[in-house]
This record gives structure tokens, sequence and C-alpha cells, in this order.
């Protein structure tokens, strides 16, 4: 059997290996990627959160699987970031991303580094362990949003 | 390290563990849910389908990345189906799906099975058996929605 390591890597892998465009018909097909993919990771983003805010009962297995999620859907967001699909509706991916593609690429992989994290942390069987790590998460992806979504 | 068949279980169990409506704050984030985790299982499908259907090279790892995440969609796709979220509109959730939930689930269940297979015959390394595969769950996937999305 392949170890979820593995596995990201091949989905890491599938990212890298061939231009973003091309994996999507038409330019909506990739903002529609990216909003869906970010809509799944904050749904189970959010499971965790309600654990560390004592709005749900904490539950380690369940921490985990949320954060294997996050992770998976870590992995697939940046692909839908496709030229030429900016938004001009508050929300919705601002220009700035590809006139600083370099910035958002390192925005972005703060991001995956940090729910990587939260994965290993969700592992540590520990409320607070998890509370730290989603606190660092959560910030990342704050930063982004805050640069790069428009207002 | 945890094996995919594992991190499945967890995923299944996280399903499994709630009720679907308390998995989600307010009845519109379910319907976004499952439009959510269709689009993304859609997308990986699609390209698995691009290979079999001699639009794209064969890339036996990225298929098996591809039915990867299909098969982790199917497993976060029908959680999304809350009671009182049927839509009016064409492709939307018909109100059948909660009158007949017995077949319905039993649908769900045929559309998983069959894209477990399909990640099964994308690590066999032949176009042929991914095509007889992918052939079988694009079947399963038009049951359902024949019968369960308005038309």
């Amino acid at each position: 059997m392949k170890t979820p390591a593995l596995a990201l890597a091949l989905v890491t892998g599938l990212a890298a290996a061939l231009p973003a465009a091309a994996q999507f018909q038409k330019p909506e097909d990739a903002t529609k990627y990216r909003q869906s993919t970010m809509f799944v990771m904050a749904n189970h983003f959010g499971r965790i959160g309600a654990m560390v805010n004592n709005r749900a009962p904490y539950d380690a297995a369940a921490a985990t699987a949320n954060a294997e999620l996050v992770v998976t859907m870590s992995r697939l967001h940046p692909t839908g970031f496709v030229e030429g699909t900016a938004g001009t509706q508050k929300g919705q991916a601002n220009a700035a991303i590809w006139t600083k593609r370099a910035e958002f690429d390192t925005g972005m992989k703060a991001m995956q580094d940090e729910v990587g994290k939260l994965l290993t942390a969700s592992r540590a069987n520990n409320l607070d362990t998890l509370k730290a790590a989603f606190g660092e998460a959560a910030k990342a992806c704050k930063a982004c949003h805050d640069k790069f979504r428009n207002q």
C-alpha cells in the first residue's frame, strides 16, 4: 500500500506535470475549481476550528481526517489560478496574483507548509498542540487573502 | 505512516460520526459542499476520461493520482445531501432523493465501489484495463444522475 505521503507526492507531481491552464477546458472551470477546492478546504478546516474553539467535542481521529482533507485540498487549490481569470467582485481573485506571482506562490507554499504541520499536530492527540498549529495555519490563509483577494 | 485505505477509513468514519446536517452551519453550505465535491470529482474523473478517450497521453501515475482524488471526493459527496436542500433548477438535487433515500444511498454506494475499482485498475499500468473501469464508473455516475438530478 502506498502511504499518504506518496499519494500527496503523486498529487503534487500531477499539479507540476502540466501547465495549469491545460488542466481546464475553459477559464471558468479554473475559477470554479479553485473556489470548489477552497470551499471544501475551508469546511474541513472549520471543523477543526470548532474543536479548538470548544464549539465541538475534541476528537483526535476526526481532527486528523479533517486535516488530511485540508492538506489534499491545499495541493489542488493553487492549480486553479490560471492567468486571465482575475475577478472584479469582493472575495474574488485579485489581478495582483498575476503581477506578483512569485509572492503569491510563496504565500501559497507557506499555507501548504502550515497545514502540513497541522496534520502532524493532529496526530499528537493533544488539543493545545492542535490549537497552536490551527492558529498558525489560519494566519497563513489570512496573509494571502489579505493581499490577493478583492476587499 | 497510515495507508490511504486507513485515511479513507478515517474520512468514511468522519462522515458516519455525525448526522450530515451537523457538519454544516446552514443548509446552503451543504448544497455548496456537494456541488464543490462533485465539481472536483468530475474534473479529475474527466482527466482520466481524456486519457481513455485518447484526448490526452496515457500517464499511469497521473491516472492513479486522479483516481485517488476521485475516491476521496466520492466519500465526501454524499454528506452534502442534507434533508430539505432539494433544488428546483435543471441539474440540481431532486426531492426524490429524500423520499427514496435507500435507493439513493444504494446508487451512491455503487458509484463509490466503481471508483474504488477504477483506482485499482489505474495501478495495473494498462490503458485497456483503465478504460473498462472508467466506463463502469461513468455508468454508475449516470445511473444516479438520471434518477435523482432534475432533468
